[in-house]
């Protein structure tokens, strides 16, 4: 059975309250548990964290090195200003889908622009709870 | 039955002999037919169009209008360049899913850009054939 | 009695149906009516086109070498796009007025910068229906 | 009755002598009765004011709240530097057609942009004398 | 006999009559005429297409695949603004060289960048008919 | 007793029929009234100015040299614009607080730089009719 | 009594030793002192908070969510680095003011761009411990 | 006898008291003077205006026309903001040096570009006082 | 004996595995182990430290204060991005020598700044493991 | 019979050895023989110079003002570099044509640009040694 | 009797042939003749130099420490490009004016801007073989 | 025993008596009396140069093909400016590490780029002396 590290990054844990207009009022909750739904018939096993924490991350990305066949992540606001998370998904050599609730090419000009994105398999945004079914189903498909 | 139309934009029908390091070794009609069975599946009634034209498909979205339920486009070079096709797809108003085979983050900085993203409803890229199916379900969960 | 070629270029078939916060509801036919009404007050014959196609708009300009006395174009999105568009204005001599719907300079930046403008006689834009109407006054006047 | 206010900004009282490969040989009285001429024809009631201080011109702006229907301003050399004269416009929230003799999208790139071009109904230029007349009746027909 | 696809963008049929001070007085005929001379006496079989379509010019290409070993190119405007046409060559992988009438380097800052010379074997630029000719003799050389 | 000048630049004697969704419905009446009563209270004395002229605010704050021991302004528009008043800042010397009524840093790009800020001991913007009262104070604390 | 949660960002543990030509020789516990005194007599209730970690200051916020009435944040040097602050602000909607010891604007470049100032009600700087004072002002009198 | 208008722009009238690191301890009296001196043994005429106005100084170049056969001019802060200041020179044809106490060439980043500096015959900066002397020979060597 | 910090930036405890074409083969330890052995024949004495968190980072700097005479630091990605760190350096005034494994001046353009070399003595970088030692002699001979 | 001057700039008397996936393993003495062959068929006559001197390649141009019809010239590294050979080619007037061995659009950034294409007659590049071949012929064709 | 080095730069021995309509029809050999009667009445020492070489401009200043008490120079091209002059200039201190024949601010972008402006006393420019003639005086001044 | 080759770049030879704030008062004589013995004590033998000509140090650096293992090189203001030297020593192939005395990163924005680094091993800057030292160690140990 493949393993998937599933990352939520910073503010992610507000969903639901958090700016409804741009986000909608799914929970983090109920988006870990159509995650988790949809693993199980994919036959996948996930871990999911969520953190608030740029350091804690890139240990998180390290620990699954040998662990996790495959990493989904929303990097949030580390998106666009975290070399440190490239880096650590570039030195484990992990599987990385990068997913994103919004479409952040239709907003504010400095979020159109992903460190992590050139070293992961693809990106995914816009399609708010969707975007994470979506990406666990492409590394599904890698 | 919902109705999407799909768009290949210019040089796909090369795929399967185009750039293979790139692109892979897919060829654009078996995209086509992993969307039909898809869209059966997903009770989708599919017009699929390829053109090189960027005329060819601005007048195509425009005839979509009040036929087609969603548009899933690939536009190929025409992603950076045309403001032409962006112009449509927000004149017609019809939901709009942008994909792309590659990750056109990871490559030439000019590919990083794209006109239609911002009236899109989100962008799939970097998993091959899977960004077209990806898509496809995308826009049938909106 | 003098002759101007009247050029629509992308999207604007759409009008009345697309973006009318931006663009009003007026439609094209209105728009072409209203222009012939004031060519015949004016003693000019006009020509009228709209086409999606950067190349139909190179070649129809072309075309109007010897036949047209002037030039009424809205070059639409590729205002913003096409050196082919200006390269046949400025290699047919023609005199060209340049005009648009909308206020392009209150919009997108990348809207407010024009291809075709450095080859016309001048630029009219933001008064709707009337860009037109002034626009071949303008030229009546040159 | 209607009431237009139009502006001349700083050295348009020069035309006639100034440049005349770039401005022509009209002189600011002759645009002046050319407007006046027009105004009659139109049922406009015209106030003209030319000034090479941007505070006054400010100020004229503000004075005009209340008693103008409308604006039509050469702004001159204020086009390209002055954000008061953009917030005078805005914040009085008159009516404004923003006019220049030249096409300045063809000259020198510092003036191809506009302070006061996002705050005004449109703007019309490279028409010497007509830009004039073409924005007196451009205000007419708002 | 090796083939060579010659292929000329778009406006390039008004050559002898367009802005003569920049293109001299030399007849697109008289290129192709001076063209197929060369090819001659180079045992060289020629195909040559004029389009001032960007998309035309797309699909030629394409066609050429598995017919002409080599393609002599003047993208006239596209040069600077088609993905498009760079992607039909490089995903064709047919030799190509990119020429030009004028010294592009020489004029307006936005003719200095070429979409089609990275994927191109060479450029030849400044030399008017001759740029085609040399342009010729490069291919024959390769 | 100290002596404050009280300097307000361009159009903010339009204030509370300005714009009002952006600079609220208080007036320069209310916002120097306030002023004066801080004032009293800090045991300052003030001398309050108004001007639309950008040479008028030079020759003001000149004017002050020997006579005001602080200065707080706002310079409007001209705080985007003006190195004039940047220089007569800096060439006499006296201390400097900058006020704005809104948050210029969530506005429009271009209202986000000062001229003014590096010549003044500090500055305070976004809080209405309090950012004077502010002001006032840490010209007083200083 | 409304309750207030004060944030001091990284290395302000080190005032009134650190770079004393930049930010003096005032102390982070004499600055809370004051806080609190003034805090006393505007009858609101202080927390107060000081951490070098991006995560803890984004944890801290979210939990101040439905706790405090307002945030008085000087984010250091994240204020030009971090959109996961922004973030959280933005996100539970706390009202902010942002403050800085020295005039930020008057520094290196880099330091002039704030990521928290648009999403907060306003930005103090240039006053030293005056600049915390009256930002607990400003948030009183909102 | 030919006649000299010299013109001194916002602030100089500051010299011997404004920052004298920058611009030393003369005084505009004595540059005055000093220029007068060297005009007798010259045989110019002088008329010397010092203005804080950016609109005072556009009006005294108009009315040096027919006047004054050359100008001499410091433009303080107005060369880098100034584009009325450029178009009076151009427009009036006068002959025109631009002079500045100090290097600009050797200070702030903004104070390197002038307006003024293509439409004048030269500039000469850095010499202290000696700028508007050497800049006087140099007009009335032209 | 003077005392010496190590730092070891984000994912450096990856070495030996992360990305070997980049950084080698060599392990952290086998790192520190030369660090010390080369710290004992310099007669020095060495902290190590290593963290992913840059929080954490700044504050093992701020306790050297005091304790250490000098700092090696390789920032890792934090290089690119934390202003923080710069800061701490520059607050505790400890000399530092920053160190890198491989040439970052000859890799991605966003790795060529660095927000710490302007507040170190000097910068080291492009010779893996001796990177290190050289830095340590470095300091030592300060 | 007409005179060319051929200048080789600086590293290319290493070709052959220097880079040969750039440049391949043809050597200079074979392109000098190959110029020289042509040379004679083209009934020209040449002088060939190499140099990795900047001033020395000035000096070559200038004294062969006269004496030389025609100038071949690469520039090698000087082409993104030096103004002062653009200045030795626009002053003296010789017709110049300016190739290369590789693809210089096809390479880093910085080495797409050229100060002396704008002063030559045209430029020719990626051909390897038919590069110069080409380039004689061209000249000769002037 | 004071001693200074004037130094012409690359291409000024072609002055009087070299593009006359920019640089006039003045010889070298005239400026030198004009610049010693000028030194002769200043009671001033020259020396001489001209060179196309910057590494002989270079080390030509570095010889004039001790020997010469000023520096007059025109680096021609180098003015754009030479770092290596500036730090030449730099090092020794030798006090330095900077001409040029031509208004370098009104040419191409890149020739308005000197890496030795930064490091002289002052630059003067626009007046033909009259800058050297007050740049002599300039430097007799200081 | 293995031959370096030491390239001093322009002005270096003015050490001891050149900006001692910036370069300190050690000699050139001293730094390679140092290279001397430290070379001695590693078994390396020493060619060292100075030079102010870009030209001779690409000669310089031709020379040592097949004969020196490495070269030492402080390009001097060429680091910023020459891609000559660049292409020399990506020309060559010779193992080289650059050097400079001064910290390049903490002064003025142009000297932060270096053309060399890229083909360099490494990059070593800010320790005075003891910058060239730590190269020579760094050489020995590639």
């Amino acid at each position: 059975m493949k393993h998937v590290l599933v990352i939520h990054g910073p503010n992610l844990n507000l969903l639901g309250t958090r700016e409804k207009n741009v986000y909608g009022s799914v929970t983090l909750a109920e988006i870990d548990q159509a995650l988790r739904d949809l693993a199980a018939s994919l036959e996948l096993q996930l871990t999911i964290v969520q953190s608030n924490s740029e350091g804690d991350i890139v240990t998180a990305i390290q620990q699954a090195q040998g662990k996790a066949d495959g990493l989904l992540i929303n990097p949030g606001a580390y998106t666009h200003t975290s070399v440190a998370i490239r880096d650590a998904i570039a030195g484990t050599g992990v599987a990385c889908v990068e997913v994103h609730l919004s479409n952040i090419h239709a907003r504010e000009e400095f979020r159109t622009h992903s460190h992590v994105a050139p070293v992961s398999k693809g990106q995914i945004c816009g399609f708010g709870k969707d975007s994470y079914l979506l990406g666990l189903r492409a590394l599904a498909g890698l």
